[in-house]
């Protein structure tokens, strides 16, 4: 009788359940002791960042890094570790030489980062600076013919404010609390139809790309009259932290950009004051770029932990984050954090020799920093054209995909994307993480990344909500992206949390209750 | 009647008191509206910085900068202006090229300063990392034999913390409540005797550049060997920050230091983990430097506006701050700012036609980040050798010294360095500018910098208190100590502020009452 009560006791401890939904209390607890006692995520981020270099889309560092981790999951006994094309992408590019140097009226090492797909200055160059006072087009023709051999800085007259609020932060309880009573609008305050939804989108797209803008003008200008080089800045950046991008089009037929240099706040502001003041200022620049062409595919990695289950082996749960990263620096917390918790949770999984009844597919996107192209073309491929919606055979296949790709922040909670029915799933799944500050769940969504391709076309697809630390301020998108700027004890608890979301979307008896399926969105609303 | 009641009226407004201590109101206006309406601090700094370039002890950038000042102060009608020789400094030095990128296992820009007063690389050189992990001497000695052709790294494991106190502040009321509130301590609580101060002081010095030191043994072996650079790296600069000084002696005997690279940390601590990882690394090191030894003397820059009282005239009011800084950024924050703020107050002063009692003069100390050198040895000249304490004539003719050298933040009172007869005057002088936020009055002292040279022979010295904003985060002897982390509306409150003290110390009948004369230091106790 007593061992018969003992056991019917561990049967309910093992299977607590908030809103009926089960958790595997004896399993969260061997992921928790695996990621916390054996993590290898640091170790994995010291590859994908540190040993590896930068990760642009389409460069010989992403290629590197993504068979870097496709050899490492097979390693671990994955199945089916590939790097699967997606499509085209387009040219590869990356940094052979960048000296830069303000020469006269005196010497000074810049801080300074050629943009992506730019080309170099074939070989050094000595380039006064030509500065450009002018509103539109018609005040910039007074400076036709003067673009030769220069460097050209557009005037700003910005004034840096001081940072009297830190960088890093974490979200409140109060903030927390303000995510977990988000109301879904009613139809009557929701956005407009599909159709005007796009009239929008497309308004705005003019806006910021469209008509004969000055930096465009500029860019001809000196792609014409054979300037040295464009400067650039970026007032977001100050105290030696830059947020540096890309430099123009990747397309495999598209000319080379001009070589655009985006420069620390300080060292532009300083070429403009002097400038303005009649004083003039020459750079050294000796910049060296590489294009390939040879190969203008992407290439999302994927790997397995097979399912075991006869019924339900077929459906897959998925977690993923991009791999690819921005330049000048390693992509650190953009996004080798989100790849780095994701391995780490399938090697958790694979560690504790989980048979999973589903499963469960991890996928290391590229082109995600070009509009999520890595994930849309996967999602597109595989399970739906957004355009068209119409369903290929996987897409009633796949419960849920879980994406991480906000940093190094630990997980506070979820974003359920207006999903209702996963509600009180997500909050009994987090309910063994309370004691580690994950516990909100949240009706709103949040865009900007990879899960938006499978919301796209009616997948569950979801984002955690992650602290910021310093993603806003000093690591997203900047020369600052580096291995020092992950929290360590952060990654291992996101690490934990996703192996146990995925583990119990593998182990349920049902798929993810799913929204209802979107409207066709046309060939014109491809972005989101 | 009425006229009269007037004339009373304005006399007892012009000349309101606290404490019997007298303040010209009128001038006091005149000053603020000259010093806010028509302010050239921006302009004074913009010519000691971004105009100018750095200006380290002994480089053609102070040179030029204190030549510029000295022309600015004539034009303005001040007299006397000149460089003054104060004595032998050392080598002049300046950067004349760097180039640093790490070009293996991939290649990257660095943000990387050479330390004053290091040699150049002799060329461009691609030299693989040493990695160092040795706790002494012992250890140490295992690397014989391996610097030739090095870059030299000390081996470290520092962890970055984000940053989750913002980077600038102002004083709260209750940190000034406090300093205001402060007692100067009883003869028994006070420190032992003079002889015991020595006694420590020595040993602190032992402790920080003596003996057979690590880093000392390593620049021996890398002098011998023949390593291309050592590289360093302050762990208290981070995303683009870096605090960098000298690298060595700049006596004009001294052999030329071995070139000694300040890296930002994120590029320092990757290649810690990328060589203890066993994974080459390798660096481009294309860096010239230049010496001059034709002129080894220190110059401060000086300027008067004379005194006009028959019986006061030979007597001075003193007011400056160093001009002088370090090489990797223009010194704006230390301290072209408290050079500007000192020159727009003689400006103000000049401007408004004053006639004031006691001659006032100004000075721009160099050497100060060698250790107060052009301050020290102008009293020195001047005044009175502390050593010594043996008083030359015109000692008793100083009645203050006014320094400003924390940086852009506005005042917020002032430090008496213990002199209880002068708070209540210095309380009277404030009292027109509380609704600017300076009102503290405080007996404690502060130090580090000029204002120490005068009290260390008895005369009256002093700093003035500032708000910190970035100082001792981002700017004091950082790369990022540029023209834009000053801010113009503090510098003008500085100017008027000093304007007023100094205006008000040249016109009071007495001098400023004194402490009593210090005790002689001896010869061993020329730093304080």
């Amino acid at each position: 009788m007593k061992r018969v009560f003992v056991s019917c006791f561990l049967l309910i401890a093992a299977f607590t359940t908030h809103a009926q939904e089960k958790v595997d209390q004896a399993m969260v607890s061997k992921i928790k002791k695996e990621g916390f006692d054996n993590s290898k995520v640091m170790d994995i981020a010291f590859h994908l960042t540190d040993a590896n270099g930068p990760r642009l889309s389409g460069s010989p560092g992403l290629l590197k890094a993504s068979n870097w981790a496709k050899n490492e999951m097979a390693k671990w006994g994955l199945t089916n570790a590939a790097l699967e094309p997606w499509g085209e992408f387009g040219k590869g590019w990356e940094l052979q030489k960048s000296y830069v140097a303000m020469t006269a009226p005196y010497y000074k090492p810049l801080i300074a980062y050629p943009k992506t797909w730019t080309k170099g200055s074939n070989g050094l160059k000595n380039a006064p600076i030509l500065l450009i006072k002018a509103k539109d087009s018609v005040e910039l023709a007074a400076y036709k013919g003067q673009f030769k051999g220069k460097a050209i800085l557009v005037y700003r007259t910005d004034t840096l404010v001081p940072t009297y609020k830190a960088d890093a932060s974490r979200y409140t309880d109060e903030e927390l609390d303000k995510l977990a009573a988000y109301q879904l609008p009613q139809p009557s305050q929701a956005p407009a139809d599909t159709a005007e939804l796009r009239r929008r989108r497309e308004a705005m797209q003019r806006r910021g790309a469209g008509g004969p803008n000055l930096a465009n003008l500029i860019k001809d200008f000196a792609t014409k009259e054979g300037a040295v080089a464009i400067l650039s800045v970026s007032p977001r950046g100050h105290e030696g932290t830059l947020f540096v991008q890309g430099g123009g089009s990747y397309a495999p037929e598209a000319p080379e950009n001009p070589l655009d240099i985006m420069l620390a706040f300080e060292d532009y502001m300083t070429f403009c004051r002097l400038a303005n003041a009649g004083i003039p200022v020459s750079l050294d620049v000796d910049v060296k770029t590489a294009f390939q062409t040879r190969d203008t595919k992407g290439y999302n990695v994927v790997a397995e932990i097979k399912g075991t289950d006869p019924k339900l082996k077929d459906e897959i749960v998925m977690l993923g984050g991009h791999i690819d990263s921005w330049q000048s620096s390693t992509g650190a917390t953009d996004n080798a954090a989100g790849c780095a918790v994701m391995m780490e949770a399938v090697r958790i999984l694979k560690t504790l020799g989980v048979q999973p009844r589903r499963t469960i597919r991890i996928a290391l996107w590229s082109g995600e920093e070009q509009g999520l192209l890595g994930s849309r073309n996967y999602v597109k491929n595989h399970f739906a054209d957004p355009a068209t919606m119409k369903l290929l055979p996987d897409h009633e296949k796949v419960s849920a995909y879980f994406n991480i790709d906000n940093g190094t922040g630990k997980i506070r909670g979820i974003y359920t994307q207006g999903n209702e029915k996963v509600k009180d799933i997500f909050s009994a799944w987090l309910a063994p993480f309370h004691d580690l500050g994950a516990k909100t769940v949240t009706l709103s969504n949040t865009g900007g990344t990879d899960h938006q391709s499978f919301d796209a076309v009616g997948i569950p697809g979801f984002q955690f909500i992650q602290d910021a630390i310093e993603y806003n301020t000093r690591t997203h998108h900047t020369n600052m992206d580096s291995y020092d700027h992950l929290q360590a004890d952060d990654l291992k608890q996101i690490s934990v949390i996703v192996a146990s979301f995925v583990y119990h979307t593998a182990m349920r008896d049902e798929k993810l209750p799913r929204k209802e399926l979107p409207q066709a969105r046309g060939a014109g609303g491809g972005r989101f």
